[in-house]
């Protein structure tokens, strides 16, 4: 049998899978990035031996490649570049350095947005489509874009930075070192941040005045909106339409079938689409309007649609 | 002689000429755009006519087809599709009509401002570039993006409204509909708009004070400006500030090699690039500080930039 090994490396966790050429995931493993790993040799290191141990426990199969999504990942020149996420500093040759320790060819890598929407149009919703962006709403808030059925990269292969337009001039503090950030708004962090901010400004009584800032999760506004919350409803209206402004912009730029929504965040359904599509409705030019779906991803139902997006990058060229 | 057809169609004049491939125009002519001309048909009919005259004036050449640069021009359909300074309303067939008329294939249309941008590529400053953005400063602020050496269409064949960006929430009134669209700060009436702003505002004593809405040019701006002229400085200063914002909003979206700059406000020169580069590199993230590249187009010193830029259309492809 085919199959590919996608992998997909975040700040905290590392997972790695192989993925059939019909999006099936087996013998998935998960380890630290950076607890343990010195250096960055170090990391490859044990992605290797995880690599051994996930082929030597699946039976006879070929392998074709290996995807990797990672943050800041340059697709050109295969390294992650200033990370602001990992604790390995400048230019790191990812690809370089594993393909040496695994003799596995080709090894692709890109960043984990661009790996989403590869993975939309190979497994996902956007089959179809030849020009659509994918949203990646988690802790920030990433961007993939596909324009005439490819990854538009740009000059230096870090196209698709959506999250970081201004959304507020002098606004939020942002990771990045900016004001203002799309991502300090639209995210799972961005919607905390919201709903801290009115727990400040509004009397209204609310669950989520019992949550710490430390504990309180997208995942708990978006069930405290669903129960009614006044405070968490608010929040996701301003999130819309932080985001739904935004996304007109966006639209202006690129004209795109689709725009679709990955993550964490975008499990939320109707209570964020609703206020997203009003306000970027509102300010589309006449010649978008009603015309750009906003849709969820079709990666989300899957065990690890992170590491089959990964996949994709090299199912994309077989 | 190979030799290609430029048609320039703006909502005053429509501009032809004969280009050959080293990009040297002549046998240039031009006539009213809608003066005369009830129905579409009644255009095409004149154009077919100054087309016949322009052949029969020039020696034995072999046309190897046309290209057209037009408002709302769609490339994919090659119609002109709800223009709205053409008094001919809905869909227009523009180039079925003309092939029909003419008998010459093939013919290209698209809108001026990509039209601008794969002029650049074939005879301008982006000959060695393949991902880069002509933004037309006119009557009002068009915009042609390249990504890995082809123009971006998007989904619809209306990529590139980079001018309808929101630049100022509830801010001036726009002709597309919407308000505080870019094009309404940054084009030649957006610094006119700006400068009528600040003489309301301001007590500084300005040479502008003598001239009315109608007749104030970008030219006197920008003349007014080098003589020193404190209000002109100022709407050039903050013409830089609205638009270096929203290019750094642009390239988090495309990742640019080069902002190339055309039209008659361009001309300016520094008087407008430098505060453009200022304010765009405030709000730029790190990944993308001083690397973009703001420039002049390299078409502007042509006779006509926006016909040689239609015939580059088609020696694009040949």
């Amino acid at each position: 049998m085919k199959a590919v090994i996608g992998i997909d490396i975040g700040g905290t966790n590392t997972k790695i899978g192989i993925v059939n050429q019909e999006g099936k995931t087996f013998g998935e493993l998960s380890f630290k990035t950076q607890e343990g790993h010195e250096n960055f040799e170090d990391f490859i290191e044990t992605m290797n031996e995880k690599i051994t141990v996930l082929l030597s426990n699946t039976g006879d199969i070929q392998i074709n490649g290996i995807g990797i999504g990672a943050p800041n990942g340059n697709y050109f020149k295969g390294t992650i570049e200033f990370a602001p996420n990992l604790k390995w500093k400048g230019i790191l040759p990812l690809t370089e350095l594993l393909e040496k320790k695994t003799g596995i060819q080709p090894i692709k890598l890109t960043n984990d947005a661009n790996a989403a929407a590869i993975g939309e149009m190979v497994f996902g919703v956007a089959k179809e489509m030849k020009d659509f962006i994918v949203m990646t709403l988690g802790t920030g808030l990433g961007s993939g874009i596909v324009t005439g059925g490819k990854l538009l990269l740009g000059h230096d292969g870090f196209a698709g930075e959506i999250g970081h337009v201004t959304a507020s001039r002098n606004g939020r503090h942002c990771g990045c070192g900016k004001k203002g950030c799309l991502e300090t708004y639209v995210s799972a962090t961005g919607i905390k941040r919201t709903v801290f901010e009115l727990l400040a400004i509004e009397n209204i009584e609310s669950e989520l005045r019992t949550k710490t800032y430390n504990n309180l999760t997208s995942k708990d506004i978006a069930e405290a909106a669903h129960r009614g919350d006044a405070i968490a409803l608010k929040a996701f209206e301003i999130t819309g339409e932080y985001f739904g402004r935004a996304l007109a912009d966006t639209v202006a730029h690129l004209s795109p079938e689709a725009v679709i929504l990955f993550g964490g965040l975008a499990k939320a359904g109707d209570i964020l689409i609703n206020p997203v599509k009003k306000y970027m409705e509102e300010n589309l030019m006449g010649v978008y309007k009603n015309k750009i779906k906003i849709i969820l991803s079709g990666l989300n139902t899957g065990a690890n649609a992170a590491v089959l997006g990964a996949s994709a990058l090299i199912w994309k060229e077989i």
